[in-house]
């Protein structure tokens, strides 16, 4: 590609809205432009490089017996309805009626649509595995879109839907993606993790994210360095203490704290660890009828110590706490006769079930609220001044420094974007839509289904995320929108100068490599400023003077200076240093 | 691709609500498969044709210097809002609201979003040149939605957008887009017309339709067999008679035709032939002030020879006669005193103005009505019975056999499905969004625009209906779901099968030959109907009875039956009757 032919256009400033560095950056180099809040032209540059990830997110789907269709964009609601998402799904579900006041969705994956496309095509267990993709643009209507493709509304997403005749096949097929996955994000040539993730109500191992490490991602990864271990926060597993728990030593005491409703407040007041604080949050469990009236609600005490995070997903697990919500103030002053901010497990004015962290279960002289406004209670002891909990539970986020699960070595926590994710889904939605085959003993069974996803346009916001540096992006060879940028200096002075800049073009175009000649005539300066912020891995200038010494100029984005290069051998050096 | 690795799933039977051809066959070969009401799911093997379609296309458009980026499928209304399409155009634009009660719609095209890239991007001629071109998910609220991929709601269209410093430059660009649009269809491999279609307000000759021909086309093709003159209906000029007109020879005589209101009626009940008869057509238009209240209203009669049909398109471009409508009953009361079937320019109730096709501008001794219901009057002639008329005008759709406008032959009509359009836009656009560059005078100036579309999923359909048997489908190599398809039998029982099978499969797939396998073990009769069905051009056939004589068999879909080739010839000769 010459650049007089393409479209180039940077911008020195980035654009008031933009937040992160992916976004600000895609913005000035000219990949993308805001249309709408969290809607984006994906420009000649973004696009080439959009076009790259689906390649190889193609050609490694294809590679795993993977089979592309294409779903529609815009689809009727009948399906969503079936499955009772159409209801079920918040705003974030996009839904249109047509001109005859039938109503739609825009599509925000595509459950629904490849069961009901099974549960047509796959009669019989001879036709399966199969694993169906599509490589389709979605709508989320996401309350606040920000992060330009990191968060936006309109997005390009690949979704894979695998379909089994039981669990154990299902299962192989999970491993197949997970493996598929691993080849596709190290083809990208991206640093990240494959870490467990929360498998929802399913249950089970098989939940994987695929996160790219950046110091700005939005997502907690905790790993072991010492082993393999890693999970996504929500399903990290903080291990119960080692005990036993220590003896008490000290009297139990009613505190004055006055305005220190929070655990570090009072902490601080008294001069203790908040290790030895314990926060009380108050939840409710409903119970109702089919007719969807609340007949009984239940209400829960959760102690957690001060310095620790309540993981909502582990809390979710803890049997009878599923779907649970937090308890509005006249049931916490109904069972504690206290306002937030001086709750406790002691003098309780009506029963609740108390869950204790790992953690709490095991400590000894432990502050709490004292359930009157300005109080709490110092030196707290299980079984002397209140029974035992009625049950102990990983209610917490893992912190640095914590066993890693596996036993192997202490958890460490980075940061990462998520930007694909494998999920064995087992029948939820062939049950709920009715899907089946026929299985070997001639009888109908439920389809054992996965579910496989990687956001395209989010990937290269990702990327970005991770590399780049104060003057612009820095491509990976495997998804940068030209792999090599060629810049004469002078071309329009001397006849040399153009001469090489056209030969080694040519050479590096007959080598198949994806380059493009600047032939724009910018002056040198805005000419290296736009391609440094582009973020074209491999770059040779060649100019005027060096020329007549025989070489030319090669500067990885990465290097700090250009390295001269004789003519003769350019050719091979670019060919060197890239990653193929 | 080996078969059992894809997914092939024919039907013997076509849907009911098949009307035509392509829809059947895409149906029964598993390309589609419905979703909802003009929304169908693409599923593999249709979706490996649409691939091959972008990629045509996309080589082509590149090619000729455009530059691919895509615009988003939801679009924010207010951009439609500045053009007054989001108000103009009727229910086919799908509006949407989002969660914020926002109006969006879903992209039926982008002029709106281009022009406003432009209009930001732009700056300076020196940037002109520049066409903007994308492949992108379209969608139109079809009242009507029918013939499956023909006339879809949600479809893909490549829509291309130039701009141009001045009008010499877009028609430059225009013949471009032209030329690149020939090299593209010639690459489908289809038998297609570029043919002159109307320009609507915006006038001159820029504006060509491309369209596959087929029998079962919707749209009627004038051309000459004896030139290069081609249109469509709307266009196609017909010709000013040979004059002088005929001297009268008959008295104007008022005759008794009860209950014969039609032309061809009255022509069966006086024995003489239709072509002597004349129609009248009673239109209206109105003048509106600023309010948008109608002022004043012109009643227009319109005169055609009664075999002839009237061109909507070619009435509005008579002076006056632009936004007309039909009249009233009130109106044609008013007018003539009589109700429609027996009207007639002689003895009219209240003057109006008088249009005469060039045709009946000539006659002499013709039939028209009496303004009286149940007469008409025969031997009327132009200057003795009535004056000449007001004006002259092509009015009526050519028929095969008139004169071609270019004077080399006679006309001849075929019908045709348009898929591709190119069109001059001038600065509709370009203005309504007050979209400016600078000018090398330094002075802003509207961009002189040209839009570009080629059908992407209707290309498919119209091949189908131009290439199809009682079998199936034939498709070009080039848009061919696999060029060439392997088919042995009784792999299963026959090393010697199995092993050339492969090894066909592997030269094939060396030589770079799209290549199925069919691998799946379905018994011959059943197999060679699917590729039929599917209509995989070249088929290569291996069985042990002719492998023991050292041959295969070859059939190309059109062949009427199987050659046999030496096994050592086979890849040579599919290479020798593949379309490169």
């Amino acid at each position: 590609m010459k650049a007089s032919q393409f479209f180039i256009s940077t911008l020195k400033e980035a654009p008031a809205d933009a937040e992160v560095v992916s976004h600000k950056l895609m913005t000035r180099a000219g990949l993308i432009k805001k249309l709408g809040a969290g809607i984006y032209n994906y420009m000649p540059l973004g696009l080439r490089v959009i076009r790259k990830v689906e390649a190889i997110v193609r050609e490694e789907m294809n590679r795993a017996g993977a089979v592309e269709l294409t779903m529609p964009v815009v689809q009727p609601a009948e399906l969503w309805q079936e499955t009772g998402r159409f209801d079920k799904m918040g705003p974030e579900l996009l839904r249109i009626q047509d001109r005859h006041g039938r109503d739609f969705v825009v599509q925000p994956t595509s459950e629904e649509v490849i069961t009901d496309i099974a549960r047509q095509e796959l009669k019989s267990y001879k036709q399966l595995p199969k694993n169906f993709y599509q490589i389709q643009t979605k709508f989320r209507d996401e309350r606040r879109p920000r992060f330009g493709l990191m968060r936006g509304r309109e997005f390009i997403m690949k979704d894979a839907y695998s379909f089994d005749r039981d669990q154990a096949a299902a299962k192989a097929s999970y491993q197949v993606m997970a493996q598929a996955y691993r080849r596709i994000f190290d083809r990208f040539g991206l640093t990240y993790r494959a870490v467990a993730a929360d498998s929802g109500a399913i249950g089970g191992d098989l939940s994987e994210e695929f996160q790219v490490i950046a110091a700005t991602g939005e997502d907690a990864i905790v790993y072991c360095p010492q082993s393999d271990y890693a999970a996504n926060m929500e399903k990290a597993e903080a291990l119960a203490p080692v005990g036993p728990r220590g003896a008490a030593t000290q009297p139990q005491t009613k505190t004055a704290t006055p305005g220190k409703s929070t655990c570090a407040d009072v902490a601080e007041l008294l001069g203790v660890p908040l290790s030895i604080t314990v926060k009380s949050l108050v939840l409710a469990t409903d119970e109702t009828n089919e007719a969807g009236e609340i007949v009984k609600t239940q209400v829960w005490l959760l102690l957690l110590r001060g310095d620790h995070d309540m993981n909502e997903i582990k809390a979710g697990k803890v049997p009878g706490l599923a779907g649970f919500r937090f308890a509005t103030l006249g049931e916490i002053e109904e069972h504690f006769g206290c306002k937030p901010g001086y709750l406790g497990p002691i003098g309780l004015k009506k029963p609740l079930k108390i869950v204790a962290d790992r953690e709490v279960a095991l400590m000894a002289d432990w502050i709490c609220g004292a359930n009157e406004v300005d109080f709490h209670i110092t030196g707290v002891n299980w079984g002397r001044d209140l029974p035992e909990p009625d049950m102990v539970a990983d209610l917490r986020n893992v912190v640095a420094g914590d066993r890693s699960p596996d036993g192997k070595g202490e958890l460490a926590i980075e940061r990462g974007i998520e930007v694909g994710h494998v999920f064995y889904l087992g029948t939820k939605y062939s049950q709920g839509m009715n899907a089946t085959f026929l299985g070997d003993d001639g009888k109908p069974a439920f389809f054992e289904m996965g579910c496989y996803g990687i956001g395209v346009t989010r990937l290269p916001a990702a990327a970005i995320e991770q590399n780049h540096d104060e003057r612009g992006i820095i491509w990976p060879d495997a998804i940068a929108p030209f792999t090599v940028v060629v810049c004469p200096v002078g071309m329009d002075r001397s006849e040399a100068v153009k001469a090489t800049a056209e030969q080694l073009y040519a050479d590096l175009l007959a080598a198949g490599v994806d380059v493009i000649l600047d032939d724009r005539g910018e002056r040198p300066g805005a000419m290296f400023a736009d391609w440094e912020l582009i973020g074209v891995p491999h770059r040779v200038t060649i100019g005027d003077k060096s020329l007549k010494e025989g070489v030319v100029e090669y500067q990885h984005r990465r290097d700090a200076a250009a390295t001269k290069v004789a003519v003769a051998d350019i050719l091979a050096h670019v060919k060197g240093r890239m990653v193929v």
